[in-house]
């Protein structure tokens, strides 16, 4: 096999002048560059990763805080800053923190340490005083579904309100009054931003409808079933229903099935994500679009804007907006 | 704020037996560890982690190499490593390589130059000589759903081909004749060989059918709807299909019910994976399942184990068993 001396003969160069290509140094000339890659294609040589490792001393890495890498909709915030992360010679180091306090504050802890140039953090369970002070230790650090107003302009967030709104709206819009809402029994602010959108959205219809109509379970297919399933219990007339999210609202439909009651001819259901299992369900849900991948990207270009010191620009938006997505799970009453 | 001298004053011990504490050092001893940590309760004093990474020197990494973190699939497998890591104090770092080769490649190279301790690497489009070097060079690398012979010990896949032959053969004792396979037409070895399952189940059932009743699409939802299409377009009688993955199997569905014809009454569907989406789709899906957590974590107690050059059992199992899921996308017809 040959080897690095042979690359640099073969080339006419100094092993130095190969080290450089290699390692892709700035010093390297454009003619040395030619002849050390021609030599290599040459002789077959293939640079040992493992010495080249000792050569390079940054660790070049984006930190990623998700609750569980296994959902996709932490799968899509991780592969949008590994976009990112790509196209600026970087790659992303995960951490996750699985809905605990101490499996967030350790992830964070680790990813600090392993000196992460830029810190990307979707963290519900610590406290805001906590974050703050993360965020001062590490200035690459930004948080993405979070918003605190002391860090406002280093935290990317959607306006989870308005997404409640927007879904109860639609349903409203589509000739429905009698609208639960099916909530995630997850101590996050998320679920009373979304249950205060909904309840607001009705207020402003001049809607009033009872606690009754506000259902909670976990925030997945299961909780989804179980809320509905209490729904039912109570005997109240129901023609449509505000999930919490895409799974809340695929049990729901599954509850619906299992009893007899077509969705949506008899009860019309709204999920929240749009994510991959929206599209899946029969019928394929009408939901609220969360742009997940499109925050992601956000929330990584500005930790490596912080991470270099860079200025930002203080008018830079940090709160998204959901939208609608039509699909087939909601129909139109008179 | 409390400062490491604060602390070591408290504790009544010097800043570097603090540093020792901090840093888990096993140089610490338990009165000490005791004392420093008490101390540091009572004066609510925090560790500055960027000071603590200037301490650490390992990297205590795992590396993962898969084709996208956003399919929940590969999510599973970074998961189940992650955990792994966890238990063993290290996390993980990702790579992506999107289906290509130049992509695979250039992530595996990042990972080494790393530092990963230990790799565990999904690739599908590098040549088996190419992974057989990049084995030699990192001795913690572990392949998951790969065989290569040569490294048989380093390789943890799917017998793809009894797969296949398994959903085949349920809808064969379901009373199945009349048997299509839906096949993925990505130029990979798992597509060749649940093809060999599929018409090895019919042969050992003498059962002959055409080429007709193979036809292939991406591996996706789309790609599922495409090939179901072209089998009706074909107007062969079919009563069963298996698909290549879940994906396809409910693009499948999705044709159908499109077309009209009942699921499973006229025409019984059988997946593979067993992933997210199969309890999603209406009627829930009969699949074969892919025990990817269970895998992953094999491979990455493999690839430990091989970091920290430790023999390796020579009967160890590398090659795992899938299993049929039933649920309701299969009608028994007589």
């Amino acid at each position: 096999m040959a080897t690095i001396k042979d690359v640099a003969k073969a080339a006419g160069v100094s092993v130095a002048t190969v080290s450089r290509v290699i390692n892709k140094s700035p010093k390297a000339s454009t003619s040395s560059i030619d002849a050390v890659t021609k030599a290599m294609n040459e002789l077959g040589y293939r640079p040992n990763a493992a010495a080249r490792a000792l050569v390079s001393q940054s660790t070049q890495t984006i930190g990623v805080l998700v609750s569980d890498v296994s959902d996709p909709f932490f799968g899509t915030l991780v592969k949008a800053v590994d976009t990112v992360a790509h196209d600026n010679g970087k790659h992303v180091l995960i951490g996750n923190g699985y809905h605990s306090e101490e499996g967030e504050r350790q992830a964070i802890e680790l990813l600090i340490n392993n000196r992460c140039d830029a810190l990307v953090i979707h963290s519900k369970a610590l406290s805001d005083q906590e974050l703050i002070e993360f965020a001062n230790e590490a200035k690459g650090m930004v948080l993405i579904n979070r918003h605190i107003p002391e860090i406002a302009q280093r935290c990317i967030s959607l306006d989870n309100f308005k997404g409640a709104y927007l879904a109860t709206e639609f349903l409203i819009r589509n000739g429905h009054k009698n609208i639960a809402c099916i909530a995630s029994n997850h101590p996050i602010e998320d679920v009373k931003q979304r249950i205060d959108g909904y309840k607001c959205a009705l207020a402003d219809n001049n809607i009033s409808l009872s606690e009754d109509y506000v259902d909670y379970g976990a925030p997945s297919l299961e909780g989804g079933e179980q809320a509905m399933t209490n729904l039912l219990t109570k005997s109240i007339p129901i023609t449509g229903v505000v999930g919490y999210n895409d799974y809340m609202a695929a049990g729901a439909l599954s509850t619906l099935d299992e009893n007899g009651i077509p969705a949506p001819d008899e009860i019309s259901i709204v999920g929240f994500d749009d994510g991959l299992i929206a599209r899946y369900v029969k019928p394929r849900l009408t939901t609220v679009r969360y742009p997940i991948a499109m925050m992601a990207e956000k929330a990584a270009l500005l930790a490596l804007q912080l991470s270099r010191s860079e200025a930002i620009d203080p008018d830079i938006s940090t709160r998204y907006s959901p939208t609608m997505v039509k699909r087939e799970s909601v129909k139109t009453i008179v």
